[in-house]
Formats: structure tokens, sequence, C-alpha cells
């Protein structure tokens, strides 16, 4: 982890603005303004050759001039003078650096290398960078606001548990305000621009560890060092911070061209979307969403620890959207146990009980009888996790007052249960909810989406200890160089423990017949030739052949074929391969992501995979339970549990092949290309699953 | 259309409360109350044999003793004094009644026949009802509120284009309140409750033909009268009123149990999905959805129309996020022409320029630039419609004036183009913008969204005047009573113009010999016999037969096995039938939906169907334009087109099929129970279709 050091950035005790501005509305003026006037409890320290006074402020012609070092420098120069200040700081034992200026990386090559001396200059000297080309950051408890964001000049967002982290500063900067204005409470704020060294990952690791932060706000556009930001997300994880991401670019999937097959659907986007799933960021569709499944978990007090969802409602409709809602994001709406629903019965005699409960605008006559209706749905109910709609109820202040007494002891009695208030409000109804730590929601979907939000994490969290490892291999024998042969791909499999139908080169017909029969019928005889690529376009391949003769006379006649229609290849005999008992077929593949290095794909059968697209991926590598979960999230699903008459499949093989392909293609890694499993033939339950066919392209192709 | 006589209801000049209360808060008291205070234009005429006096009104102590006769009376009373209160009315010859009271088909029985009279009493008196159970109606343009909602005792909304019309009377105050709060107007508010006379069909009927109504926001609960509501949708198409319609109950789909395979599949909710769309009504799936529809539509110049949609922004993300989902929504995001990217890079040579395009923060230091910008996008980019994100510059007061001023005159000269402001606002900056008839979201995912529906009423009203005609089917068979043979079943699908196998009856070996040599070769034999169903299971089917001589040998065998397996059965004969060419296997289905009637089911092959549930649904009857549509909403609809070596398929032959079994369907109407054309072999582009077994289930299924 390399948060060490970034204490410096985000709660330094001292900071030094260098091209510090007298105008306040300029980006060197801007960062003294907002430190002087927000309050920065510490040294200010303007850094200006021209002027001995900045802002009412004594400035210094130099760093290396100034009475004290500080712990952090706001940089504010064009980027050669920009590279110099980082060398003074460096040497003066200025531990941290936030660089606005632009003209690096972002610009052209040579931008790039003036970039790169920088973060040597910066590594050497033991300094930490933020940017260069970024909005700076902001610690809201501690009044640090090193940054020239317009944002923070008039308005600031209050103390709080909500740290957000942007590659963009566009984007960071309106989520802040975002958050400010829908009165959540901000922590950190971070925007990396062209994250030279302090990266999205680092700022997510700093505040997934302090304990200042409860949620993540995450903007991420690439990332670039896979195993750091697995590591920062699994360290949120581990301590419990949810991390609800933003990342754009969906449309532009499939974008990149790639030879195989598998990696013409490998789009980018795809696999984020997996990596989020796999390692437990919640990926938001929506700025809204983004925004509600922060402010859930920021503000509630436990996550959802069970799927079974209350639904309270003085509209049976609202009720009725809700529960459409929660199936959509696979909440259950249990129907109470028949004891709730007498003793709700007793109580509210006029109410729907089974759940979702419509309460009735009855309910408003008698608001006293909401505390016993949860009292009801939470203890005899059973119920993990609750929304009471309320219509325009919130807009009654009178009716506010009692609701929330009531919900207050009930939040005292099941403190472990999210409860989320679901009502039109004026603004200052909705503040005294939010006072007295309710969660209020306007829109009845956006709240069952937040409740699964809660969910989510509680399962994600869940998982940190889960015991699921990742296949050992050893003795894996290294890639060769250039185009694999299937046989050759079929042996690698093999090693890693993938079930192969067994098969063996045999060079005439004769010994193909013998051959078969040590294997025992039936058998698949092949063509085997490094220069014939279509085998079945020859009359290359035999199926089922089932005795000595008929190996011996296919042997022969496709021996004759190739000669005939292929006469210059090379000929190195004759394939004959156990024929696979009949099975489902899975298609299994490994590709490189630009993002996430190797990376599992899963589909079922060639029509889902070309037709709808209808696979999973994950990150290699992985153990098995986590493959069931990549298993079970393809649309086919159905078409491995019995089905038409077919037997349920091997899913424990399924699940042991993907985890173990996964782990081969770790242990290769950028050696690999590409992996192609297509058919997996998946067996019945206790049957296995074997690979009929197998492409391996290592990265290194050779010269062919 | 039954709209006659609703001016009665929604613009009285006169309303009598019968059953006026002293007390403005009880049901009888509240519509005296608000057509007083909120200033209805007309007498109002409190009815209370009790009391002479009603809030300072003169009260009568029955109708007939009213000084006038009232266009409209409101009737709170129990049950059983309402019916009399009706019987009144119409003796008096009141036009109109809005019946609050409950205990009628909503309690038992004994309810609904009381409904039931009171309805007669009503038809016969030329009186309309609405009601009885509902929360009542109002028309804001004219401050009449003849309903008991708290929603209007403190807030009005006020006049404007929105006409809600709900089943739920809390549904539609929540409705109402959220309008208002949102700041849109409101023209008819209308709940229908058990809805005895005017139903949810009339109220829309009656929106749509009133000039004052732009949009009309619906909430159904379910249709009763599939014609009418037709009928009502069609209207306020071919007057270019959007429909917003919310319909909960999507997670019931499938609960009604169902013989018929197809129907098993044709959940209602599915059914009410297509329905919708094919009578150009928007289904939100949130309450922020269908409010933003309505809003969008409501207060937009113009639907947008076409799909190029122009993405401008301050923050390249949010640009990247907006064109996500415009891509989801099916919106075309085009690249700019290139003299159009010329001239933008000239006057923002910052800007990326591409489309989405990115003006960046530096576009605030130029705000007027933004104004040329949307000029070269209408203009040379030939966009339909724009999205303006402007992340928080819409906080800056004095920055929006001079945005407004620029976008005013761009409506100006493209005011056929829609136009959507998205930014953070203050209430204030807000209004200003809404003052000026600009449209503001806050959420850049859900401006996309009201523009993708803005996009989706302009499709939906050009086909208004579609040429579709629905195929004419002439000298159709009855239905036979009970159950119908296979080659029955194909028959009377022939007879529709659908494409069968050829198939004749033979009743010996030589016969089917015969038959097959007449036919052509090759040829399928089936055993034909009312007491074998499973035919395959005993041998019964023989394929691919290429020789008289094939015929024989196996049509003996054939009866030779079924005599054997199933000694007691009658046998027929023969069944010889044309081998269809391979082609690409489709479903299509009819079933009887308990709310539309005839309503008919496509999709592709087996597994498709059973394993994804991938199907699509029409209410019959349509033409081949719709079935085109109706093709293109399935996942796998790839399969169609050339693919993985396959020709493309006859799309125009399936578009057939499919419209000639809307037409049969809506031909038997009630008389059909199902058909399942399984399969229907689609050959490829130019070769038709046929149906390779078909089954029909009449309603009346005889005695067997």
């Amino acid at each position: 982890m390399r948060i060490h050091g970034m204490d410096a950035i985000f709660n330094p005790r001292s900071v030094a603005v260098i091209g510090a501005s007298s105008d306040p509305k300029r980006i060197g003026g801007r960062p003294v303004d907002f430190l002087k006037r927000h309050g920065f409890d510490g040294p200010i320290l303007p850094i200006n050759p021209k002027s001995p006074e900045v802002q009412g402020l004594t400035a210094y012609p130099s760093i290396s001039e100034a009475p004290t070092t500080p712990d952090l420098a706001v940089i504010a120069l064009p980027a050669p003078l920009a590279v110099q200040a980082v060398e003074q700081c460096a040497a003066q034992g200025v531990r941290g650096a936030v660089i606005f200026s632009s003209g690096f990386s972002e610009v052209d090559a040579d931008g790039a290398a003036l970039q790169a001396r920088m973060v040597d200059i910066a590594r050497e000297g033991g300094m930490r960078l933020v940017g260069p080309n970024c909005l700076g950051i902001a610690n809201v408890r501690h009044n640090l606001y090193a940054t020239f964001t317009p944002g923070v000049e008039k308005h600031l967002p209050k103390p709080g548990g909500v740290s957000i982290v942007s590659q963009s500063g566009a984007f960071g900067s309106y989520c802040m305000t975002l958050v400010r204005m829908r009165g959540l409470g901000v922590n950190i704020w971070a925007t990396t621009g062209n994250s030279c060294d302090v990266d999205f990952a680092d700022a997510v690791a700093y505040c997934a560890q302090d304990d200042d932060t409860r949620v993540i706000m995450g903007y991420l556009e690439g990332a670039t060092d896979r195993d750091r930001l697995v590591e920062a997300l699994e360290l949120a994880r581990a301590r419990g911070k949810p991390v609800v991401m933003m990342k754009v670019g969906r449309s532009a999937v499939g974008a990149e061209a790639a030879q195989s097959h598998t990696a013409s659907l490998a789009g980018a986007d795809a696999v984020y979307d997996a990596a989020f799933r796999q390692y437990g960021v919640y990926r938001a569709q929506s700025v809204d969403e983004m925004f509600d499944v922060t402010y859930a978990c920021a503000e509630s007090a436990s996550m959802m620890q069970g799927d079974r969802l209350g639904l309270v409602t003085v509209s049976g409709g609202v009720g009725v959207l809700m529960a459409d809602e929660a199936e959509k994001l696979k909440l259950d709406v249990p129907a109470l146990p028949d004891h709730a629903q007498k003793k709700l019965k007793e109580v509210l005699p006029f109410a729907g009980v089974r759940n979702p409960v419509d309460v009735t605008a009855q309910l408003v006559n008698q608001i006293d009888l909401l505390e016993t209706n949860m009292d009801v749905l939470f203890g005899d109910g059973e119920i993990d996790g609750a929304i009471i709609f309320m219509s325009t109820v919130g807009l009654v202040a009178d009716l506010n007052e009692a609701i929330r007494r009531g919900l207050e002891r009930i939040r005292e009695k099941y403190p472990d249960r999210p409860m989320l208030f679901c009502s039109l409000t004026e603004p200052e109804g909705r503040a005294a909810y939010e006072k007295s730590g309710f969660i209020v929601f306007e829109e009845p979907t956006r709240a069952v989406r937040a409740m699964a939000a809660l969910r989510y994490f509680a399962r994600s969290f869940a998982r940190a200890g889960e015991k699921d490892p990742i296949p050992e291999l050893s003795n894996l024998s290294p890639l060769p160089d250039g185009i694999v042969n299937e046989i050759e791909a079929k042996a690698l499999l093999a090693e890693a423990g993938i079930g192969i139908v067994r098969e063996t080169l045999a060079t005439t017909p004769e010994a193909a017949a013998q051959a078969a029969q040590e294997m025992g019928f039936p058998v698949v005889l092949k063509i085997a030739s490094p220069d014939i690529l279509h085998k079945s376009d020859i009359g290359g391949v035999a199926l089922d052949l089932r005795s000595a003769e008929d190996v011996r006379s296919a042997g022969a006649r496709i021996l004759e074929l190739a000669s005939e229609k292929m006469p210059g290849a090379r000929i190195d005999g004759l394939v004959v391969a156990e024929q696979a008992a009949p099975g489902l077929e899975a298609i299994l593949g490994v590709t490189q992501d630009p993002a996430f290095g190797p990376v599992v794909m899963f589909g079922l059968g060639g029509v889902f995979v070309e037709a709808l697209e209808d696979v999973s991926f994950r990150v290699a590598p992985f153990g098995p339970v986590e493959a069931r979960r990549m298993i079970d999230e393809i649309r086919s699903r159905k078409l491995l549990d019995a089905f038409r008459g077919a037997p349920e499949r091997d899913i424990d093989a399924l699940a042991g092949a993907l985890a173990r392909l996964s782990a081969f293609a770790a242990h290769h890694g950028a050696a690999l290309e590409t992996i192609d499993v297509n058919p997996l033939i998946v067996g019945a339950s206790g049957q296995g699953a074997v690979a009929a066919d197998g492409v391996i392209i290592p990265a290194n192709r050779g010269g062919h």
C-alpha cells in the first residue's frame, strides 16, 4: 500500500502556496484566499518572488527562504517552473505537493517526460505528489482547501463522513457541490488529475484507512495499476467502508478490435462492471443513484443484514411499485407470517397486512399506530429493513413530530435494521427528520434502490472473510513461443487441472485403431497438420467411430483426402480423441484487459454468446465460490439446471474449471494473449466437464 | 366514444353538494369549503335536510327544493342514501354526479348489485357518474374542486396543461401535490374509484379532446373495456397529447396459471407493456420518470423530430455519462460533420467538438459563446435536440442571465428543436429559467431520459397516420367445438393465409407412397390417430423419406408399431407431409388476456422462449408494420439477420404471418382460447415461412 506520506498532503500542519497571487480570483490566489478565509489552522506561507505580501499575509521569495518548512506545498506555476519548485521543495524537506499546473502528460510526449522527471525528483526526495493538471484537494474537518475550484468560494460543505475521490476535477467539483447542497457532510475531497504519483487507488486507500470516512464516492476514468486498485478496494471492504463508483463509458464497449472471438466481446466496460462486483464496489448508473447510495450509506446506522424487505405505505399503488422495484433488485418482499398479520390486523383493522403493508390514509387519524406497526414488522415479521412511504404526510408538521418520536423508539429497539422514510417534504420538514438521524427519500423507487445498495454492501462486507481459495497450480510448463497447436493447448490446460478429452497422436490408420482400442470407443479422428486449420472443410474429421475397423478405414480416407485436397501440407498423422459424452456446451475464455490484465469470460453455447452476448467476466485469479457467482450472472443460467428433460449440470466442475483457468491465466500474466476453451462440455451433476477444443495464443507469437 | 355529458362533470355551471356538512374537515364539508374558498364561479348548493345553512351558504333539504337544477351533484352520503340521491338528481335533470361513498362493488356482491342499480338509474336519466369510492375530481382553471382530498386544503396547483387521471385516489392526490410542488400547472384532475360509469378510458378521452390539456398523466390499475381504452389512447395520439402512464404490478407477472405453454408466458403485465407501446403510451417505471416526462412534454415547444441528439457539457465525464444513457435509450449521439467541428473549433479552440461537445469550464469566461455553439450544433450539425449540462454554473445568477438571453435567441431560430438545460440550481435560478420557458433538469441522465420520451412521442404521433392495414380475411370457417386436431388446425391457419407445410391423409402405405409422389420428395410420415398424442414416443414419425419405396416401408412399419404399442387406438391412417426446407424456428401464439382480449406472442426457437422468456406481444389485430416492430423487440432478433453463415430470414413472410394470425384471433375473439404455432419455419429471404405444427384450442372445448 502506498498511503505512506499522504498525511502530509491531506492533514498538513502548514501549507505553502508557490505562485501565490494577490488576486483571490486567480489560480494562484484562490488557495491563499480559501485557506485564510475558511480558517486553516496552521501557518499559510505564500511564495512569490515579486511581492513581500500576498492577500495580507507575509510572502516569501522562495521556499528556502520561508521561516518554516511546510508539510504541504500547493504549486500554481507553469509546468517547467513547477518542476523546479518540486525540486526546491524536496531539497527543503517538504513532504507533499499538490500541483495544479497543466502542460504535462495530458499534452504530449515532452510533457510526459517532464512529468516523469518531476516524479523522479519527488521520489528521491521522499515527497508525495497530487496532480499535476488537477483541481486540488480538501480536508473539510481541518478547513484545508488546497484547491482553486470556485465550488468552495462561497459555500463550504459541513464536515461529515463522505470522502470524494475523482480523477476529473470538473466531476469532483460537481460532486462536492451536490453533496453540500443535499446536506451531507464531507471528509476528504481529492482530484487526482494526471495522477503522476498519488492516483485514484492511493486516494481511495487513504480514505479507507481514515476513521472519519464513512463512505467513499469515486469517479474513475481508467485504472492504471490493477494490483493497487484491488488492494485499495479490498482495504475499503475490510474496513467496512462502502465505495460508490461512477465509471462512464459503457457505450464505448467493443471499440477495440481484437482477433480472438472472446476478445471481441471483452469490452473493457463489461470488465469494469465485473471487477466492481468482484471487489464489492457499487457502480452507480446516474448521478442521482450515486448520491442516493452515498447518502444511505453515510447516514444509515447499519447495512441491511438479510433479504427481507418490509414495505409500509399509505398508497397501495406505491406499495406495489416499490415491490416491483424490489424484485428487480433481488430483494425479497415476503408475506408476513400469519401471527404477525393477525397482530397487525388487530391494531390496524383497516390495513392490508400482507406486505406491502397498506396502512391507508386512515393511519393519519391514529398516527401513533405507526410505531406499533413497525414493531410488529421488525419483531414478529423478522423484516431486515423497511421503507415507510407516507405520500404527502411529510408535508404536515405536527404529524411529522409524532411519526419521528415513534420511529426513534423503533430505531432504538432495532438498531441493526435500516429504515428509510419516503414522502414529499418541505425543506424544514426534511431537515427535522435528518436532524433526528433519519434518511428521507422523496421518490419510492429511489428508496428501494438505496435499500438494495445497503444489502449489496452487507453481502460484500461479509465476503471480506470468505473462504474461497484460488486453486494452487504447480509444475506448469512455460508457454511456448508462437502458435500453440490444439494438442499442446489441451495439454497445458490439463496441467492446470482442467478436464480435457483424452487424445493421442497416431502416425498411421493402424496405429490410430490400436490407440482407439486402448482408449475405448467411440472415438473421434482428426487430421493432425500445422497447415490445415479448417479440418472439417477437407473432410479431415470423423465422428462417432465405434470399432477398430471403422477407425482404420476412416483414418485411411482422411489421409487420402488431405493429400488430395492439401497436397503441400505437412501431415503429422491422426489425432485419436475420446468422444465426450453429450453435455451442455460452455465457452471459457481469457483476454488481456488494458486495465485489469488477464480476465476470464464465461458463456453458454455459441448462439447465446454470439447472438445475445450473454457472458460474464471476472478478473483473474479467483476461487470456485466467486466462479459460481460468475456463472449465476448470465441470463441463460437456467440451462444449467434440470431443463426441458435434460439433467442438472455439473456446476461444481464448471466452477472449478473457471477458477483453474483463472489461476492459469494469472500465473502466465502478460505472457498470455488469449485462451479460448470452446466448447467445454459440461456433463450432468457429478459427471465433470471436459474441454473438447482449446486455443492458446501467447503474447509472443513468434515469427509466424 | 363515451365523453358525451362529461362537461356537466368537469365544467359545470353550478354544483350541489349532497350530504353537505358544516364541518369543513368532514368528507361532506370539504367540497363546500373548497368550492367556496377557492372561488368556484357559479352557484354552490349545499343539500342538507337538517340545516338551512352550511358554512355560510344557504342549504336546501333536498335537490328538488334547490332554487336551480345544478349541472353537477357531489354526493357524500352512505351507499344506500347515495343511490337515492342519484335517483332524485336524475328526476330533477341533474346531468352529472361525483360519488365519494364507499360500500359498493369494492366491498361485496351486494355492494356491486347496489352499484349496478345506481348506474341503471343514471343511464335512464341521462346522467354521468364518477366514482363511487373515489376522491373526486377537479378543474383547476375553473376553480372546481369536487373532492375531499386534503391535498388542496392549503395549496392549489396553478392552472396549466397537465391533466391527471387516476383510478386510485391516493395516487392521484400524490400526483397532484407532486406536480404542484414542482411548479407545473394542472388542468383536469380525475380519480375514478370504482369507475361505475366514467372510467379511466372515458376520463382520458375527455382530457384528450380538451384543448387546455397538453399532456395526460395516468395511473391505471386494470383496464376493463379494451376497445374503449384503445379508442381513448388513439384519440390522444391523434390530437398530439402525450399520455404518460404509471401501471404497477410488474412483479406479479406469471401469477395466473394457464394450460398452454404460450399462456404461461403471457403474463398480463407484459401485455400491458406491449399494448402501451402499440398505442403510443409512455410507461414510466418510477415517480421521477413519470414526472420528468410529463414536465418535458408539458413545457417543450416541440417533440424531438429525429434521432440526432447533441450533448453540450462543461464536464467531459458527464458528457460520456449522457452519451451512455442516450445509447441505452436508442438515441443517436452522432459525431458532428467536419465543417461543423471546424467552425466550433474556431470559436471554442479549447473545446472538444465531436459530440458530446465539451466546452470545459473555460466557457464560463466567455459565456456568450454558448449561443454560437448552439447555433453551429443546430445549424451545421443538424441536431434534432440538445441537452446543455452546465454542472454548477446554474448557481451563478449573473451567468444565468447571459445564458438565458443566448438560448432564447437560439430557441427563436430553431423552434422545433427541443433544448433541455441541466445544472444544479437554487430555486430562484431555476424559476428564472422556467419563467423564460426553459426546461431545467438537475440530473443529466434524467434529462436524457426526458429527451428520449420527446423522441418516443414524436415517433408515436407520426404513426397516427401510418398505413398499416390489418389483413382482411374472408370465408373463414367457424371454430369447431372441442379439440381441433393438427390437420384441422393447420387447415384453419391456411384459411387465414398462413403458410403451412402441405400434407394429406392416406389410409394405407401404398396410398401414402402415391401421395408422396404427387407432393414431391422428401416427405415426413406420421401416424394419424386421435388417441396417440406423443407420436414420436411409439415410433410413429419418419423423417426425410426420399422415395416411394421408403414411404411404403416406413408406412408399414409405423402402422405395425402403432398397433403393437397402442393396441386400442383408433387409427385414421398416415399423414404424409412435405418436409419443410430447413429454416429458423419461430413460435407464434395467441392467448386471451383478461384486459386486452386476444393477444399475439412471438419468439424464436424453443430454448430462447423457455430459457430466456425472450418473447414480444401485441394486442390483436394489427398490420405487418406493427408486426415488424414486434419482431424487432426480442433480444435474439439478430438471429433473423444473416448470422453465423445462415442467410437473412424472410422477415416479410414472418411479419405477414403474425399480422394474419392477429386478424384471425380478432375475428374469432372470445371463441378462441389459445393458438400455438410451433414451429413456424422461417426460410431465407423470399422463401416464405410455413407452420410445421399448430394447436388451436377453442373456448368451447366440448365434452372432452
